[in-house]
């Protein structure tokens, strides 16, 4: 088995990281119970470990191959996504009534870690169809949804999202592909994108692009961009893959990681141009995207903390198995199993710690965005909502670095043998080098949070979660454990961080009040990480005091002094560092801004 | 050009970091002046911008090919490499009396340093062959250095070490491989080594090994391993490679990166034994490895920052050239190119600040080595070596980290670009990885560090470090700069660094002598990156106030301004961290050590 879904642990961040009860209590999850929760992860964790984690290593050597415009997936992506998709797993999410399971984001974000981990390349491919569902339910005509939800909620078809261009990464307002009307409510669509996921591919029978374009006479800028709906093959009138439409893929990227998924460059309008259908209202193409930015964010976040997770769980088998060196008190004469050593723990444990830290962000902000939409109470809805804006950018962010962190210590673990690639911990390093990339840079998602999630509701939305951690640190302080585990100073260490974190917040705010914004814009890389390691401490201390607490009363599993543990951990060994990252937020700015000799080509 | 050595930069570093003028002033240079020093510098920049620079991709891309024991290098390689020995470069550091150019290891760092910038897999064939020579000539018979010496200093021949076998990685106790005597001076070796670097290939006449293995009857572990020569081809009466040994590569490894570099299984005796000769005394192998082990590891040392400096120059490039989104001030209606923005220059500055403190430590190392072998008086070759010994470690530990994390940022800084092969980035990344592997992994330099290197005259070696950063911290915090930039509170940065690291000294040398050895090692990775931190800053300083004192006279070159804000940026940015790795290491390892039930298989 290379890669077994940490379910139990899954649960327990659901449960107590993620609020999972208060907002059962709070009418959030309906009749939705946590042994259900339970029992759906036990389920996609065994289709996971069993069908979709041994394609990750002929995904990444054989890798999806063009020719002549058409992309053949890896030996048995194929089949295996047709049994994924039979098994309903593509129809989790997505309302009843296009066929979904109608199950929230935060069984879903379980879920998604879980593909992501035995295969990110091959779980793209879903992660990408459930935007563009989003898109339609959003802002869809009742004829593009009556078209195509169903078909894209069972997976049959997939969808995409056409952004990129050349010119136009980071910068929509760059965008030239453009959009002309046919006269008959549909429109002509020309231009070239580059890195489209699953552009083109052969696992479905149709793909369905959603393509940023401009009308004729658009504003320029991004309030000139509307988005476009372009399948492959326009359904005929029984709603079937008929004519193919004007739409090619040109070429595919040769990557750093992730081969198993295609990576398009697509071609509107070779022959005139490809037929596309308005989805929402003109020049207002990026709101619509703003709309699926928050989920999709959190799934590239979900990525990092599945890639750190299978990169633990492999490096931690190996250091089980592989002997070198002796360790102190081990038998005289013979090689120690390398986890015997301090220093290999110690890498274990910052893996371990680090994963888990980011599954509990990325949780809370799918139980941010469940509350946002299934609250009862509007205020609730709103409080979701703004919970689920300021957690999106560290949760993408943050979980996405750590996981690029978490595989390179994978690779260190495994010594030489790290760098041979059929060992399989290189490929980890390499997939989850993208994340921190695409769906948004990580020095975007930082600029985001300082500049538009931190004045939210002048500041209070931040403030909230600042006064979140404070009371958990008392708790924390408070605990004491009768057996297992101690929490050690972990308490204070969370205090200290949401003091540094609170001081680091007064200051950007200051900055950028004072119009003063490229100070905190110099900064906001180093707050970012601050916010995750607060945050993170402090959701892995909700979980470590509620493992105190069943161990008061008599729990003997382990897990429970595991979990006080790794919070311990993370507490004295990575937490500490948030009172750098204050000193650098409040007195590293003008070093930045001041260096323009430094920086001459 | 991909590559520009960053030749005043080096020049700098050589003499206010490294010493320059003071060790000329101890007679430790001879009649060497730094212009000299300057010229020669100059010439490899050319050599390595002009001819080894534009390799690196093919390199890459082709990398080195196995076909039935035969190994060809990448195109091009074979023909560099002919061209660039016949220029003497392989020669330069080696003494006179084998036909050597004689210049000291200051110097040799400089060089290598540009080497591996411009191909760290063409750098490597060189690499291996120094150690070769330096072990012949500290160890090996009048007849071996006569037979072997000239030839491996000309580079027509080159060298490897054969160390590694399956079972035996950083644990050497447990080799296997066997020498028996033929009775004629000779030996019989058989055994199968792995992990071999240039252990075949096509660029020399010759290739000659250096091979641990153990004689009969030898005492298990490490005391009964003797080093053997076996050259691939026994040289004739005339010197000549003559017959073939019976050594074989039986096939090179699938690497993450460096694929210029074959990485070969060495199978030694499939014939019955190939012909070798011992060097330096019967089972004291090691003791003749650790005579080149500080010259090798300070060598993969500077691997770390020439890639780290090569990303910079990528990434700078691409900065300055890509255009997305509207800085601050920037005028309306166009892209500004990205190094505008405030969070592309902290990246920016971040790989170009350790970069510049990694050279900086390993320049100091390598004046560290030239003082041990060369001051005229006795006291000062043993504190140079000391000071050797200590640094060491850190030069090939830190450096190699911060090579990995300038190559990631430059990776992230050309955002989707970065990910695409063909850009280059990624291959600075792969190629780093392994330098925190090879030649004692990181958490090796980190206990040698923490258990050999710190306990060295009582902690005196240590200490004397300490003291040199809290003069340097006073000087930067009286520094007065009339002109071009400020150094801010650098000086008192440097303070606090170098107390954080005096504490941490202070509690590892108490546990250690306290029997507490695994809390000492559950925390030497933290400590050795407080140490380089702490290290680089001085270093940093010390460049830093010689700027300041030449704007001072009234030198208006720009470089000065910019090596004043690289030490500031790296001040305020990065040092830090110092406090945070001070905690680390006083209070984070009872967590480590405590974790038992979280690293369960």
């Amino acid at each position: 088995m290379t890669y077994a879904a940490p379910v139990n642990d899954m649960v327990e961040t659901i449960r107590s990281a993620a609020g999972f009860e208060q907002a059962v209590a709070d009418g959030v999850y309906g009749d939705l119970s946590l042994d259900l929760v339970a029992s759906v992860l036990e389920e996609a964790g065994r289709f996971a470990s069993e069908r979709i984690a041994p394609l990750n290593r002929v995904g990444d050597e054989i890798g999806s191959r063009w020719s002549d415009g058409v992309v053949t997936t890896p030996p048995g992506w194929k089949e295996t996504y047709r049994d994924w998709t039979a098994a309903g797993w593509n129809a989790l999410p997505a309302p009843e009534q296009w066929g979904g399971q109608g199950l929230p984001a935060i069984v879903q974000a379980a879920c998604a870690e879980m593909w992501n981990a035995s295969a990110m390349s091959f779980a793209l491919a879903p992660l990408l169809s459930a935007g563009a569902v989003e898109a339609l339910i959003a802002h869809g005509s009742e004829e593009l949804k009556q078209t195509y939800l169903a078909k894209l909620v069972a997976g049959e078809w997939t969808g995409t999202m056409n952004l990129t261009e050349p010119q136009a990464g980071s910068d929509l307002a760059a965008l030239r592909t453009k959009a002309v009307p046919n006269g008959d409510g549909s429109y002509r669509i020309t231009g070239q994108k580059i890195f489209i996921t699953y552009g083109e591919h052969d696992m479905a029978d149709n793909i369905v692009h959603l393509v940023l374009a401009r009308l004729p006479d658009a504003p320029a800028g991004t309030r000139g961009i509307s988005l476009f709906l372009a399948p492959k093959f326009i359904p005929d009138a029984n709603g079937n893959p008929g004519q193919r439409n004007d739409v090619r893929c040109a070429s595919i990227e040769h990557k750093l990681g992730i081969h198993g998924s295609p990576t398009c460059v697509m071609v509107y309008g070779d022959e005139g141009g490809a037929t596309g259908w308005l989805i929402g209202e003109e020049n207002r193409g990026l709101n619509c995207m703003f709309t699926m930015m928050n989920a999709a964010r959190l799934a590239v976040g979900l990525q990092g903390v599945a890639i750190a997770d299978r990169a633990y769980q492999q490096a931690l088998a190996y250091a089980h198995e592989r002997r070198q060196g002796r360790a102190n008190g081990a038998p005289a004469g013979e090689m120690s199993p390398i986890i015997q050593h301090p220093n290999i723990q110690r890498k274990l444990l910052t893996m371990k710690a680090l994963a888990a830290a980011a599954r509990a962000i990325c949780y809370r902000t799918a139980a941010a965005l469940d509350r946002a939409h299934l609250a009862a109470d509007p205020a609730e809805r709103a409080r979701g909502a703004a919970h689920a804006s300021l957690l999106t950018p560290v949760a993408k962010a943050w979980s996405t670095d750590i996981g690029v962190e978490a595989a390179s210590i994978g690779v260190q673990i495994h010594g030489g043998m790290g760098f041979i690639e059929e060992t399989g911990a290189a490929q980890h390093l390499r997939d989850a080098r993208i994340a921190p990339i695409y769906e948004g840079t990580n020095g975007i998602q930082a600029i985001d949070l300082v500049t538009r999630k931190l004045p939210m509701n002048g500041g209070a939305v931040a403030q909230a979660a600042i006064a979140a951690m404070r009371q958990t640190a008392t708790q924390a302080a408070n605990a004491q454990v009768s057996a297992g585990a101690a929490f050690g100073d972990a308490g204070a260490r969370l205090r200290d961080a949401a003091e540094s974190l609170d001081r680091a917040t007064a200051f950007l705010l200051q900055q950028q009040a004072g119009n003063n914004p490229d100070a905190a814009l110099a900064v906001a890389t180093p707050y970012l990480r601050l916010f995750g390691i607060a945050e993170g401490l402090d959701a892995l201390l909700n979980i470590a005091l509620a493992a105190a607490r069943a161990i008061e009363a008599g729990d003997a599993n382990p897990a429970h002094a595991s979990r006080i543990q790794i919070a311990r951990f993370f507490a004295s060994n990575i937490a500490p560092e948030a009172q750098a990252l204050e000193q650098i937020v409040l007195r590293g700015g003008d070093a930045v801004l001041d260096a323009q000799d430094a920086l001459v080509a």
